[in-house]
C-alpha cells in the first residue's frame, strides 16, 4: 500500500480543489498526508480521516523558488518532502510551483548521484503512444551535457513507462538538419549521436504528429512553450470545431458527434493527463498542472500511487551509472 | 498590376511545384518572373509564357545561408532579390532556405533604417481572427533590444494587415508573472513596459486559445519551435478526431461531420496558409514553406500581390521612425 504526501497549498486553488482530489483518491483506496495550513485544510476535510501536518507556509507562483525554499522552513512543499525523507511517505505529489518543488527537492532529498541538474519530464499525447517531453520547465538554460543527461533521464523514463527497449531520442531544433539550431543544440548534437542512446537526429513540433521518436529532449524554457502551446493549439482547434460544427451540421446530429469526440479532447486536456515526473533526484516527486481541479487532483495521485507501486523509483536510480 | 520574383529553385519540390504554382497564379491574373535553372525551368513551363532569369545555383536548406549567399552570387534568391532592387518587380517570394532568403534580402536590399536584425513574422489562425508570431524563424539568438524591435515590427504589421490601433503585444514566456522567464525575457519586459507599445505582459502557448494579443514576440528559435508545434498538435488531433469519428459513429454520418470539420483543418495547415513576412529589409519579401505544393505557391503568390496592391512595404518603412 503506498502513501502519498501531498502539498495541499499548492496549486491555483489550493487548497480547496487539493483537499478534496485527496479525498476522493482516498475513496479509491491510495493512502494520503496533507502538508500545509492545518485549520485551513481541515475546514475543507469535514469528517474526512486524512492526516494533516501543519506546514502553513505557502510559496506562490510569484515567489523565486531558490530564495523561497530558503526562507520558508515551513512551507507545505518542505513539509511534504520531508515525509518521504523520513520514509513517512512513498512519493510526493504537488500542484504549486514548479520551481519551488525541483529546489525543495533537491535540498531535502538530494540528486542522484551522477545528475548535475534535475529535470521535469512531461506524458504528452501521441499518434500511437504516448510521448515523453524533457525538460519541460524545470531548468530554462542548460549545457550540452546537461541536455545531454536529460536524454539519459528521458530514455530511462520511456523504458520503464512504456516498456520499450532503446527508446528512440530526437532532439527538438528549428529543423532536421544536423547543421540547424543554437550552440547548444549543434553541441548536444554531437555528444547524442556519439552515446548509446538510440539518438535519431533533430526533429520538430510537427513531428508531434507522427510516431518518429519516443522522447523529445529540450531545454526548459522551450520545453515549457511546447508545453503550453500544444495546450493552446489542442484547445483553439476544439473550440473551432465546435462552432463549426454547430453552424454547419443538422442540430440531432450534435450530441454523438461531440460523444465521438469527447475523448480525443480529453487526451490533449491537461486536467485528465496525469503529471510530470521530476527526475533526478532521490525520491519519487510528481508535479501537477497549476490549474488542476479536484478531479485533476485524483487523477495525478492515482498515477502516482501506480509509480510508487512500479516501483518506478527504485528503478530509475540504476540511471546514475550511465551518467 | 503587380509582378512578383519567385525563387523558383527554393522550396523542397522545387522547381516542379514553384513553376506549377506560378502557372496557376498567373492564369489568376498575377504577373510573375522565374529565376532559377532556365532549363529546367522551362522543362517545366510548357508552353506557358513566363519570364525566366537564369540564376541556376540552388542554395539547399542544408547550406550554411552566410557562405551559400556570398559564394553563390548565381543563386535563384538573388536573381530573385536583384529583380527587386532593379525594380523590374515589386515583390520577391520564396519557399527555399529561410536563412539564405533572410540573409541574401539583407545584402541585395538593405536593411530598413534603424532595424538592428531584420526578422521573421507569420500569419497564425486565432479564436476569433489571426494574430502574429513573431520571430518566426530567422534570428535563433537575439538581445532584448532586438526582440523590442520586433515587437515594434509586429506591431506595426498587424496595425497594417488587421487595422487595428495599438496592436496589444504578448511576450511568449514560461509563465506570465514579471519574474518568469530566461535574463532574455526579464530584460524585454522591462523594455516592452516602458516603450508606447501596448504591451499586456508575459503570454503563453496556452494563449492560442484565446484573444489576449494580437502580436506573440518571441526569439527565432522558440518562435519556430512554436509554429512546427502549432502544425503538429493540429494535425495530431485532426487525426486523432478522425480515427474516433470512424470508430464510434455511424457510418453515413461521416461525410457530413467532415465536411464541417474541413475548414478549420484548413485554417491550420500550412499549405493552405499564406506564407510570411521579412520585416526589416528594403523591399517587400515573403516566404513559403519548404513543403508548399504548387497550390500552396499559387496561395502564396495571390497573398504576395494583395500585399504589393495595399502597398505594404511603404507604409511598412515608416516604422523605421520608431526604432
Amino acid at each position: 500500500m503506498s502513501t502519498i504526501a501531498v502539498d495541499a497549498m499548492g496549486g491555483d486553488s489550493a487548497p480547496e480543489e487539493v483537499v478534496k482530489g485527496a479525498i476522493l483518491a482516498k475513496k479509491e483506496g491510495v493512502d494520503v498526508i496533507l502538508s500545509g495550513d492545518e485549520n485551513l485544510i481541515k475546514s475543507y476535510l469535514g469528517n474526512e480521516k486524512i492526516p494533516v501536518i501543519n506546514y502553513p507556509q505557502v510559496i506562490s507562483m510569484d515567489d523565486d523558488p531558490a530564495r523561497a525554499i530558503r526562507s520558508n522552513k515551513d512551507s507545505s512543499i518542505i513539509g511534504a518532502l520531508n515525509l518521504v525523507k523520513e520514509k513517512k511517505a512513498d512519493a510526493v505529489f504537488s500542484a504549486g510551483s514548479t520551481g519551488a518543488t525541483l529546489i525543495g527537492a533537491i535540498s531535502v532529498l538530494g540528486k542522484i548521484k551522477g545528475v548535475t541538474r534535475p529535470t521535469i519530464a512531461s506524458v504528452l499525447p501521441g499518434k500511437e503512444k504516448e510521448v515523453i517531453l524533457v525538460d519541460s520547465g524545470a531548468n530554462l538554460e542548460v549545457k550540452p551535457k546537461v541536455l545531454y543527461q536529460f536524454a539519459i533521464m528521458g530514455s530511462k523514463l520511456s523504458e520503464l513507462l512504456f516498456d520499450i527497449e532503446n527508446p528512440r531520442i530526437g532532439l527538438i531544433n528549428n529543423g532536421e538538419e544536423s547543421s540547424k539550431g543554437r550552440e547548444l543544440e549543434k553541441s548536444t548534437f554531437k555528444l547524442l549521436k556519439s552515446s548509446q542512446l538510440n539518438f535519431i537526429g533533430n526533429v520538430e513540433g510537427k513531428d508531434f504528429a507522427n510516431s518518429k521518436v519516443d522522447v523529445f529532449v529540450t531545454d526548459g524554457f522551450t520545453g515549457n512553450v511546447v508545453l503550453k502551446t500544444l495546450q493552446g493549439v489542442a484547445k483553439l482547434q476544439q473550440d473551432l470545431i465546435s462552432k463549426s460544427l454547430k453552424e454547419n451540421l443538422f442540430k440531432p446530429l450534435l450530441v454523438p458527434v461531440k460523444n465521438a469526440i469527447s475523448p480525443v479532447k480529453s487526451m490533449l486536456n491537461p486536467n485528465s493527463t496525469n503529471g510530470s515526473y521530476l527526475l533526478g533526484v532521490n525520491g519519487l516527486v510528481i508535479i501537477g498542472h497549476g490549474s488542476s481541479n479536484s478531479e485533476a487532483i485524483k487523477n495525478a495521485l492515482l498515477f502516482t500511487s501506480r509509480a510508487v507501486e512500479k516501483r518506478f523509483i527504485n528503478k530509475f536510480t540504476e540511471v546514475s551509472s550511465e551518467l
